[in-house]
């Protein structure tokens, strides 16, 4: 395979499907099994250690879906399977995302069974979008929780996403750091973040550009010489505390630069923080901050908080990219209705509450989340729903939030949070009511033959 | 920021990279530290429940350093963070990746600090590519060592991967789908995987085909008559049992088409199995298989296989395309020497072996792994060295193995495994000795003044 032919599969290829969804299309073809139908998409349950999930993705995910077709290459890739045959594909190569969704705001905190998004729409196109939807909204709702966590450790810190190398693949890399922002990070480090959403960006420098000098004072002195922004010394190459009376060296030559911080990315960070702070401060450079990363997740980051080190900011690198300690959600896209007909997976341990359906979310005059009710789509009931159309026969309803705005809805459904959801610590779940009409609805499709 | 803005920033853009690169890149331009620099990828060491890492991952970082450059939009992009000049901006427009490249060859069985992929390039160029090449190589290991331990857990049964949609965004999902297939699975259900690498497709049918239907027999019956390949129908949707019986029931009815398997995806496995067994043979359909999927990680297989459950093929998702138990490795890209002199990165719990490296492995008669040596890659040695050339000058040396070759090797590499290493379970570390060149190297260094 040659460099060129790689090219053409982009990741972004309508094929980045399970085979699955192209078996069932042409069966409901052969059969034109055209009938909306009703997906949605949920998580089944929380893992013990997050107490909230944190809405991510959905602008990717409608993206996908309003630019959804398949080109000439695709359509012949499929061809050479064997599986398809001509009617299908030239249907396929025609297909085009015309139905509705309606979901949660990104930003916005769920629970487990409510739908983060529905989707409305002919059967077909309804079933094939399954994987690629899962994919998007699975991974970005999956690290914004994980960030979440890491701005409920360190309220007023400076909190930046460093994970993109050991993030999985190019856009995990790039979405982790849309994701972390989001949640409440301040930035990213991943340069392609700023031009791709307009994230600010931080980094200065590694340890290879202080080891390529002869010594690290030559290192430090070239960066002040180089750098047009804020300046950030990293300063445990070699020894920490002699990293940072250099930086008072250089800082009293150099009047004309202005040091911001240095960085300290190995060993004890409390105690060297403290030994760091200790110098700057005797040598009266109390404005240079102190930042902090290597290795780091929210509960390390809490206990440096908790101890009162002298630390002004975070980088969160692996453990965020990647969701360490929860990679993934269980997380699922079922149809809930077709044919007008409510349906119900039955598996067990599987089973899903059938129907199009809304959430309502009550409060308490404070704005505090008091609790959630799970109830079908079109009946009334109290609270705010909170699934709100996106789009209506494939076109957007209106312009989606900016990723600020969705921010600025983040910050305030953390602050909305009741206090024992805010641990890092597994806390009594949040209690999420099925509504009788609902349960009703369940018990019937459980009584019926099939 | 409209569709077609985002789409010009495609994750293949170099600027999927830690900004520190660029400010690091303009200071080494600025005092044109342009002579070679060795940097090399290796991972610090093992988690407990990995006993080794089967390495993955290269062609994509070949592909990487032989089409980096920048276009004119990405250039622009880095203007405007106000960071940069244009004499080092015009100069980053002009760079091509012009350095040597050793590598192990993917499939390859490899152990801490053992270099994976060795960089010796112009200093800039080296530290430019160092995120995008983790972050390829990190993940198709990661994924790679994961799958190889599902293949030592079920010797001789089909797995699939079936992880994408939980995978973290498209390239994990399809670069899951090559990591696996060459440590030694059948194939994927990744649709994509087809035509970008020729690795074989899976898939039928969803739980939602099922539903969609008024009743499973209808469903069974419609997928029969549309699928042209290999028939597997999903029997777990209501009821296993009840499911196969109705697969019987078709089969007998349709006689003039051939039903390949059963999946089942939910409930006891083991138990399932055994009882869909006794209703397909009981019927006379001993040839029709069982295909079992849900949460399974190569623990559960290899209890599944242990307890001799009459499965034949296992369709492993998530915890393999996140790698769940361990989602990163603790990997890490350093430099070794620059201007002819080796360096040390010395930061606690981070220490580093300097100078370029070579990796000897011996091996008793039987081919089974005995020890590696780890050593100056200037230095002759007994056994095998297993870095070999792959760019000179930016150029390949010679083209790289298939994927087929590669998946080859891979197989050779696990059956030549030590046994306590194909243990799932923690074994006793194997040996890598650090050869006393290299030893004495690390030695001076330290004593050096920094």
């Amino acid at each position: 395979m040659t460099a060129s032919d790689q090219e053409r599969w982009t990741a972004a290829s309508p094929l980045l499907a399970d085979l699955y969804q192209f078996t069932m299309l042409q069966a409901y073809f052969d059969r034109r099994m055209f009938t909306p139908a009703v997906f949605e998409l949920f998580v089944r349950k929380l893992p013990a250690v997050r107490n909230f999930l944190l809405v991510a993705g959905l602008e990717q995910a409608i993206e996908y879906l309003r630019t959804l077709r398949f080109e000439a290459h695709e359509i012949a890739a499929l061809r050479a399977t064997g599986l398809f045959h001509d009617a299908f594909l030239g249907w396929l190569a025609e297909l085009r995302f015309t139905g509705d969704v309606d979901a949660l705001p990104e930003g916005t905190v769920a629970f487990p069974h409510e739908p983060l998004l529905r989707v409305t729409a002919p059967l077909p196109e309804a079933q094939l979008v399954e994987s690629r939807l899962v994919n998007l909204v699975h991974f970005a709702t999956t690290i914004a929780s994980k960030a979440a966590r890491c701005v409920l450790a360190a309220p007023g810190k400076q909190l930046v996403d460093f994970g993109m190398r050991r993030a999985h693949g190019s856009e995990a890399g790039l979405l982790a750091a849309r994701a972390s922002f989001l949640a409440g990070f301040s930035g990213t480090a991943t340069t392609l973040a700023h031009p791709a959403f307009g994230i600010p960006v931080f980094g200065t420098m590694a340890h290879s550009f202080v080891q390529a000098h002869d010594c690290e004072i030559d290192a430090f002195e070239h960066f002040v010489d180089s750098h047009r922004g804020a300046i950030v010394l990293l300063i445990d190459t070699y020894d920490t505390v002699a990293g940072a009376h250099r930086v008072v060296e250089l800082a009293r030559r150099r009047p004309d630069k202005t040091i911001a911080a240095v960085r300290i990315d190995s060993g004890d960070l409390g105690l060297l923080a403290r030994q760091v702070r200790y110098v700057l401060d005797g040598a009266g450079f109390t404005n240079i901050g102190i930042f902090a990363s290597g290795g780091l997740d929210e509960h390390l980051v809490q206990s440096l908080v908790a101890g009162g080190a002298p630390i002004d900011g975070y980088g969160i690198g692996t453990s965020l990219d990647v969701a360490a300690d929860h990679p993934a959600l269980d997380c699922a896209y079922k149809l809930q209705e077709y044919a007008g007909r409510p349906r119900r997976k039955r598996s067990p341990g599987k089973a899903t509450w059938p129907g199009a359906k809304q959430v309502f979310r009550l409060r308490a005059s404070s704005g505090e989340l008091e609790h959630d009710v799970l109830a079908l789509a079109d009946e009334a009931h109290r609270g705010e729903p909170l699934l709100v159309p996106v789009l209506r026969r494939g076109e957007l309803v209106a312009e989606l939030p900016s990723l600020e705005a969705s921010r600025e809805r983040a910050a305030s459904e953390l602050r909305a949070l009741p206090p024992q959801l805010r641990s890092l610590r597994a806390a009594e779940p949040y209690r999420v009511e099925i509504a009788s009409s609902l349960a009703a609805l369940a018990a019937r499709l459980d009584a019926e033959p099939h």
